[in-house]
């Protein structure tokens, strides 16, 4: 088939890469608001030719939206404006439920598949593009029963042989989930980054003394914040419950320092070690 | 020479490997106060025989002492109570400044190397023991001056085969620096798990879900609450300086998504994103 990905990001360029080496596209047409992006796309063979969108979505079969998700629900509604009960659309936001709620009533919402596939890294562009990125995560569809049941198959099918698990969720309870197990990393990430930068002037210090512990807790603060700005917004409420968890939780660590009290703040360590029997 | 590790376990066990693997030590004993850590150590080939700590001392030209920063101290004076001027001794502890004061007067001091080998990993006890740990991080040396430039080059030139970079600083920067660099990270990471085994309470779903992302910024949640809680008491002056910090900042990103303020959210995150300059 055809297909067409509109952003050619870390995302799409991953799932790109995936449809040509498992032989589920023959030709994959990019739109992108950045013509070097595009090129940059076509040179590293991630897609054959860029086009503005409804060009793009008249030559496809399917149509495969990963762009940030504010900037997806308007684009979601013109597409679904432009197909034929032929063709289709799934797109791969981190929030679903905004946009659910967005296409909820459109003529061809069951043209529409709602995914999640949830990998991701800090990096972005065409560039950031990773063959065979999706294996052994998780994907989750949600309110699968609005989508019509052949393109559910088509696009679990595609997911499956990527080696994703998938998981049927809300829209609502995908983002609550997403809010606790994904967003509020990248939140405490992007705030330790800068809280270390507030208080290390000494910027080399950083750079001789970090050590594997320092980058992995700070390493999602590389983080797009175009992609992610609008995520934590359209979220907002789960983030903000979990995040005020969070400040609860810091706030329990700081007043065992403060009162010297070092039996509750082993008991703090050692709850948290529960991590364990959930992480590998 | 012949070498005492007090402690059988992270650092101390990839120490001893790496002084049988360059040629430094023919013999290595281990002294722990758990007798199936040390026959665990002795099946690994970390050590070569257990003993207790004042027959260990007596047979060693050099004791590496890695336990908890708090039994460091007296473990310490009891070693510069029973070295001759011929044999001599080094710290591997995260802290640095009580330890150097505990041992400011001792007669002996100068036969001591207040060291901080920078590399760590969430697990513990012999088996966590790795070869080749140190090369590339840094090795941080406190008081230089306090102790004998014979057993300051031993160790420079054991760490630096290591494949370490040697830094030097007073203990109270030292501990400042690793405050704002190593602590808050642990700190962070243990709190962000407690927040969310609390949130979620489906701890299936943690596990369906939890993607790159929030493995990496939870590693270190899965650290031992033995190891951490001294080195947070003992830093907690600075520790708690950074967490104010850290919780500051925290409530920036809370303030933007209560007044749903995208601007100042993004500006947030592009300020985050400097952290790259630093990091590769």
């Amino acid at each position: 088939m055809t297909v067409t990905i509109v952003g050619v990001g870390l995302i799409s360029g991953s799932f790109a890469l995936g449809l040509k080496d498992n032989g589920f596209a023959k030709h994959i047409i990019g739109v992108s608001r950045t013509p070097a992006s595009a090129a940059r796309a076509i040179e590293l063979g991630i897609i054959d030719e860029a086009l503005p969108l409804l060009d793009a979505i008249k030559k496809s079969d399917f149509i495969y939206v990963a762009i940030p998700v504010d900037a997806t629900i308007p684009i979601l509604k013109t597409i679904l404006d432009n197909i034929t009960e032929k063709q289709f659309v799934a797109d791969a936001g981190s929030t679903k439920y905004a946009m659910c709620e967005a296409v909820a009533n459109h003529q061809m919402r069951h043209r529409f598949v709602a995914t999640h596939p949830m990998w991701g890294t800090e990096y972005s562009g065409p560039e950031a593009a990773v063959r065979d990125a999706f294996r052994g995560r998780a994907c989750v569809i949600c309110e699968k029963e609005k989508s019509d049941k052949d393109i559910v198959d088509t696009i679990e099918n595609i997911y499956k042989t990527f080696g994703m698990n998938m998981i049927y969720m809300d829209a609502d309870a995908h983002d609550m989930h997403a809010a606790y197990i994904s967003h509020i990393s990248h939140i405490t990430s992007f705030a330790l980054a800068n809280t270390v930068l507030e208080k290390e002037k000494e910027e080399d210090t950083i750079f001789d003394l970090a050590g594997g512990g320092f980058e992995s807790t700070v390493r999602l603060a590389k983080s797009s914040p175009a992609m992610w700005a609008p995520i934590f917004m359209q979220n907002r409420e789960n983030v903000l419950d979990v995040l005020n968890e969070h400040i609860t939780q810091l706030r329990k660590f700081k007043a065992c320092l403060e009162k010297e009290n070092i039996e509750y703040l082993q008991e703090l360590m050692e709850n948290a070690n529960k991590i364990k029997r959930i992480l590998k």
